[in-house]
């Protein structure tokens, strides 16, 4: 049953591909569980640098490690409370409702990510304590 | 007249946002001209490094350079032979039928790549002597 899910956090998967040419870290939009309407890179961040700082009503995100490392602190006010760290390679999908915020742990980080919908000041809650937060409705509209 | 551009390449747009915290560079799906079917990630490639070294007869790609330097040589067979020097925030749209290649110029040098469909080995023409291509027809094709 989809309510008894310890947590809202999904992986998809990145493809690493390395020759002496470099490397190559793919997405295919097939894996991806929405339409992204902003795709952006996250880089030249100094270690310590913190990242993200809220949650979304209605826009889900896919994070993608490119390079580095970090640590990510995930909270949604309800069950879940979660400190993860991720590297290279690895994902994270950051459903509605999920206040996150990524502190940098190496230099060479580099983060790719999807954003479901164009930019839109509302619907960002950076207030931690005001989890749980009331997710806009449309993005949980089936298609009609 | 579309048939007198000199030539095939476009340029989309990148918006660069730095603070203390590092650099952000976006791209808005609204400005990619294509549905991309892959996403990727070119780093890690030492300097004199190349890459691509194809036309596609179908699908194009949606270059973003994230950071770095690179210099690119683009060909058609036609009317076009160019050789391009690309830079952070800069973006490059290879339409089908044209064969480039990129020689990375800086250590730094990452790229975004977004790619339309999904992998298709008889898509890639990697002979550019074989220039110019078909092109597949589908991609040409209005949408009825």
């Amino acid at each position: 049953m989809d309510d008894l899910d310890p947590s809202p956090l999904q992986s998809s998967s990145a493809t690493v591909h390395r020759d002496e040419r470099g490397a190559l870290t793919l997405v295919s939009a097939a894996d991806i569980p929405f339409r992204p309407g902003r795709i952006y890179v996250l880089h030249g961040m100094p270690v310590g640098a913190r990242r993200g700082g809220h949650a979304s009503r209605g826009q889900r995100r896919l994070l993608v490690w490119i390079s580095g490392a970090s640590t990510v602190l995930v909270i949604d006010g309800l069950r879940l409370d979660d400190l993860l760290r991720l590297h290279a390679g690895e994902t994270l999908l950051i459903e509605p409702g999920v206040w996150f915020e990524i502190e940098i742990a190496t230099a060479d980080t580099q983060i790719l990510v999807f954003a479901e919908g164009e930019y839109e000041p509302d619907d960002y809650v950076r207030d931690r304590t005001a989890l749980p937060v009331a997710r806009l409705s449309a993005s949980h509209t089936e298609p009609v």
